[in-house]
């Protein structure tokens, strides 16, 4: 039952020749309807399998493209993710997934395994190894929103992000503007976004503080630490209007959970922004959010990457490339005039 | 400099027989420690690359698995799927991974094509096609909590977590206990989270009312059909406690900002239990959940596939089998008898 169906036994099965079986499967304009229609049936009838591994090794074409991301708890790299998948539709590659937690060596071996299966490309939103490395690897790469000298990359105009939070909340007359990151490196795109802001604050002329946190990748700590923040900027800043932009959208809804439980009026006290319009949405107070282009990101990344995979083999060699997606500010209830709380 | 090195050509760099670098890749154990390390280097020194996909075809041993997800959206998803993804340091497995945000065709065409690259099995968490129809495949399959009557699955012991949610409410001495949920079909796994709350109503002799809604994926859609909910018990019971258990954590978070943009106290007036136990943390005021053990759920999946894949050879075919995983209830500020509100 499990037999492999072959092409001779599709033309014996059909009466017509093996090569017009081939020319079904290479070229199928050239057959007339009726043939088409006979020999689909019988590929039906006789449960024929193809088998794409043989092609493999006969072109080299996988159609498979392996995806590296840090972890999936980010609904940030989650949302990325998913727009990638949903670009099976139209542009047919298969996509080898790959979650690894940080550990740089794991994820050698699989990139390295992916390699020896013969994978077309790679998408990476991991930032174990440095684009120097991946360079090496000597394959199509495309990286999102990581350090990415070495290679072509798809990320955010995070610049433009910070500027519109910042001026948004310096329109909204806020005393001091705040912005609450992690320890982000100086090569990171997301860097742009203590750049943006400090400079649209310096060029308003508006006091701004940046606040930087080891907040790791757990809600227990991130909350303890934007507590900690919350206390400091209650003593430094008492009597000013603070507008606070965050790095993510989950830091920004606990900091404004922070911020009820303290009973603080929002907007009036503290306007608050978020990042990555993911959850943003859902807070007790819909947060304003700069929201990032994921499907543009998404799409861009994969035919970029076919771009790539296109021009290997010619001469020409495609040129490294820093593709920039605009975001976008999404005004919500904790900036803005109109008075909004929980109470 | 990208010519493939072959056996040969490690022999003569190496000075050893090509049957000894034969043997290196099939039967290590057999070299002595000096000739391992002698053609380990030479691999190095030779840019040696392995080309899994001959392997493929010599064996039928691809190693792949596909996952087949409904979407990313819902945290459940990306927990589930993350928890899968980090097997591959235990089991090697790599994952091609699709959201067919349930396009039925599409995912028939995604899975025949896996088919045709000789994935080992599937793991699927989509809900399009029929267990029926994933049976004539006729490749180890596992399913993740969907219908499930012809194939192995793995679920969580949705009964038990109903009863669990019930008993706390009871307990916590809630007049009445609503459960909120969408159309689940009867033969679906999640549908005795509605069949274990009436029992535990039933034999505790609480009044008890389901409540099923049309929600969607959709995040004001959702709120709309919960503030409706809301204006229903509000009129229904305006003086009783009421104990709620909502089908996932979404929805609970939702319909806890509606109570206290109401100012409704909680846990006096309401008591709210969710599922799934993702945002339910990051909420005003932390959710009391049923957490389902993800962890185990992934690798329970991931085993008994293996199980599948390695008895696939031989005479004794694995029976289908229907793993069913205990949750456990998390106990957060939305019950029990400490008054905890937002204001």
């Amino acid at each position: 039952m499990n037999k492999k169906v072959t092409f001779s036994d599709i033309a014996k099965y059909t009466n017509v020749s093996k090569m017009t079986v081939s020319r079904y499967f290479n070229d199928p304009g050239s057959l007339t309807p009726e043939t088409k229609g006979k020999i689909e049936k019988a590929l039906k009838e006789l449960n024929y399998k193809s088998n794409k591994v043989a092609k493999i090794l006969a072109n080299g074409r996988s159609e498979f493209i392996g995806i590296i991301i840090p972890e999936l708890f980010f609904d940030y790299y989650s949302q990325v993710l998913n727009e990638i998948l949903t670009t099976y539709n139209d542009f047919n590659y298969k996509f080898l997934v790959f979650a690894g937690n940080h550990d740089q060596e794991l994820e050698k071996k699989y990139i390295e395994e992916l390699l020896a299966y013969q994978v077309e490309g790679l998408i990476i939103l991991s930032y174990t190894l440095p684009s120097e490395v991946l360079k090496e690897y000597n394959i199509p790469i495309v990286t999102i929103e990581r350090e990415d000298q070495y290679v072509t990359s798809i990320n955010t105009n995070n610049y433009l992000g910070a500027q519109l939070a910042a001026e948004h909340l310096i329109q909204d007359q806020c005393d001091i503007l705040i912005n609450i990151n992690s320890f982000v490196r100086e090569n990171v795109p997301a860097y742009d976004r203590i750049r943006g802001f400090e400079d649209t604050c310096r060029q308003n002329q508006i006091p701004c503080k940046i606040i930087q946190k080891n907040f790791k990748n757990d809600y227990d700590v991130t909350y303890e630490l934007l507590d900690s923040v919350y206390q400091h900027l209650e003593s430094e800043y008492s009597n000013k209007r603070k507008g606070v932009f965050l790095s993510n959208d989950n830091y920004a809804n606990i900091f404004l959970n922070i911020l009820i439980k303290n009973k603080k009026q929002i907007p009036e006290e503290y306007e608050i922004i978020g990042f990555d319009n993911t959850i943003s949405k859902e807070s007790i107070i819909p947060i304003t959010t700069v929201a990032q282009n994921i499907q543009k990101i998404a799409r861009s990344a994969v035919e970029e990457l076919k771009e790539q995979i296109e021009s290997k083999d010619s001469e020409k060699k495609s040129e490294i490339r820093h593709v920039i997606i605009d975001p976008q500010l999404i005004i919500r209830g904790t900036t803005g005039k109109n008075s909004y709380t929980a109470e």
